[in-house]
């Protein structure tokens, strides 16, 4: 099996982050492709790979998959004993729901707090529709906790595609330097201090 | 088993109606309820069934499931005989990944061929990103036929998820009057012959 996974700039790139996390949880050995975003030759560097133009995309034995979701279900799929989706059916759809929401939504979060994992400043005004976003899901991490039986402090117990989908999310809360709740502020710790994390972290850190 | 549909009015509720197409194509029992969007008290009477305050979300066993591609993926795990997604695994990671870019994606369709069943009228100018997706829409139609192994007029022969994802698309094409070639016209005639779509399409051109 060879899986290699075509990402954007590990510093900005949030949907290349997702599935990049989902493939160090599972613990299967795998390369990487940094292609940097923003520069005359990215759209033809990325369409030798995916013929969306888009990143992520996971060159597997079974052809090209392109979309963060798309991968990270292809990997449940295919490593079922890592569990990277809940065991139990009501806490799985749940997390599927949130996870979904943030694929599809959120707009008002990624467009005025874009990741940056340099970045330490806060905005001086947080738009309103941005703060409607961080509210939001302030309130779908806590749905989560409450749908989970598991212990545990990521989102559903042990790491799973959940916390891969917001952990840009807890990058842009930290370093915006966004005033949480407790619940929240330990879930966004509880990321940082994630090896898995921490291991993307330090890439994007000595990107030039 | 009781499952029961929140959508918003099958005239213009594009996300609604895919949701729905894979409850029909399943043919499992389910009711549904209609909650006029833009309406003043539209937020008021999601809010009572979806704490996301959108619509489509599927009230189950296993709680209230919010997001078109949640429940899909919901129906499909609770219903494996079903086949809503293709049965080979290369075909169904093809298949997850045209979902999930049109979950994500394909604004410039969205927002400026906004879904309307009743319409009849070509745009006087395609804006330039609304022809772009077009133009990539096709090309994962292509795609998708092209990895199947299945005989049918559906993209992977017989009606799945990805049917029910691209059906809103077909809608927007025919009833703005899209040229196409000939093989994306064939596609778009397959899901107007869908019994399942005409169902909905019926109740749709029945609302006041």
């Amino acid at each position: 099996m060879s899986l290699h996974l075509i990402i954007g700039d590990k510093r900005y790139s949030s949907w290349s982050m997702r599935p990049w996390l989902v493939l160090e949880m599972i613990g299967v050995p795998f390369t990487d492709q940094v292609i940097r975003l923003n520069q005359a030759d990215t759209d033809r560097l990325i369409r030798e790979h995916s013929p969306s133009g888009k990143v992520p995309a996971l060159k597997s034995e079974h052809g090209t998959i392109v979309d963060s979701l798309a991968i990270c279900e292809y990997l449940a799929e295919l490593f079922p004993k890592a569990g990277v989706w809940p065991a139990d059916t009501a806490a799985r759809a749940r997390a599927r729901s949130a996870c979904a929401q943030m694929h599809s939504g959120f707009m008002g979060l990624r467009s005025n707090l874009p990741m940056d994992l340099r970045r330490d400043e806060a905005l001086e005004v947080i738009p309103v529709e941005a703060q409607a976003d961080i509210d939001r899901v302030i309130e779908l991490w806590a749905e989560c906790r409450s749908a989970s039986k598991e212990t545990g402090s990521f989102l559903f117990g042990k790491p799973g595609i959940i916390d891969a989908f917001f952990a840009p999310v807890a990058v842009r809360l930290r370093t915006y330097r966004v005033e949480l709740p407790a619940d929240a502020a330990a879930y966004v710790e509880t990321i940082y201090q994630w090896p898995a994390f921490q291991r993307w972290q330090q890439a994007g850190l000595e990107e030039g």
